[in-house]
């Protein structure tokens, strides 16, 4: 039985959408990756708006199982997290129009899902994603391989839940 | 020529949202106020999603012009901080998809314009609220008082706002 998992990377000025398929084992099929972007000249409720119209229709399209999204941390700029955090607002209200679950990951997880180090690098990470998906060079475009990583980290831990699941029953 | 706004006292765990009407001179009418509410213990999405119908269903009831949002503070515990910027989120989003404008106060600013401290405390911030509506007692859910606090201090705010655009052309 496979999963198809949304992947994905929030954001206001950008953000990496992905849906990839888990199956058997590790085995993870990339399907789209993409980023949307909205003008940071725009008023932010505009953006939002832009935003979630993306979603929706990527949700639309690809009608992903489930949705994974990137765990906030407050770090950096506080005007950048906060618009972030309106970002995962409306993304993950998107999801629960659909009724679609939402999973969050810290980047850490992600990173020690897919190389079985929480500190690794971008290039570690592109590399790793490249070769679990069978890619011949690294996805495109570059800042949407993040999005691809959290797909492919949920894909890993889906049976995983789904065990944890059904033991608590 | 009247405005009518909608005051929004955004959180996750409750709400305050109140209608407000302005017009001329000092003149405000209360139309609905109340709270929101969602249940801490259901998931974050669903519970997004329990505010977003609210707070539409607000919007499509009483079609208020313009919509005031308190601005958030970085005060507090970090994860409802997080909570109300995901309110934040799909707040300005349920606004945007009726093309209402959205304006942001904070507290002091909102404070200030009412009590002319900006930083009165809630007693005397409810006992303006009361007069300046012409309530014979405060209203009542009492936590609604800050969101029609918002719409007041947009209905005065909104022809120096008019004016303002207005010089800039």
């Amino acid at each position: 039985m496979s999963i198809r998992v949304m992947g994905i990377d929030p954001g206001l000025t950008r953000c990496g959408l992905s849906i990839a398929e888990g199956g058997r084992g590790r085995a993870v099929t990339p399907i789209a990756v993409g980023v949307a972007r909205t003008p940071a000249d725009a008023e932010l409720p505009d953006r939002l708006l832009r935003l979630s119209n993306a979603a929706e229709e990527w949700m639309d399209r690809y009608e992903p199982d489930v949705v994974a999204i990137e765990r906030i941390f407050e770090r950096g700029n506080v005007s950048t997290v906060m618009n972030t955090a309106h970002a995962v607002g409306v993304l993950m209200l998107a999801a629960a129009r659909r009724g679609l679950p939402v999973h969050m990951y810290t980047p850490s997880e992600v990173k020690k899902a897919l190389t079985g180090n929480g500190r690794a690098d971008k290039a570690q990470m592109t590399t790793m994603v490249t070769r679990i998906l069978g890619l011949s060079e690294p996805p495109k475009p570059a800042d949407a391989a993040d999005a691809l990583a959290l797909a492919i980290c949920h894909c890993w831990r889906a049976p995983l839940l789904a065990r944890a699941k059904e033991a608590l029953r």
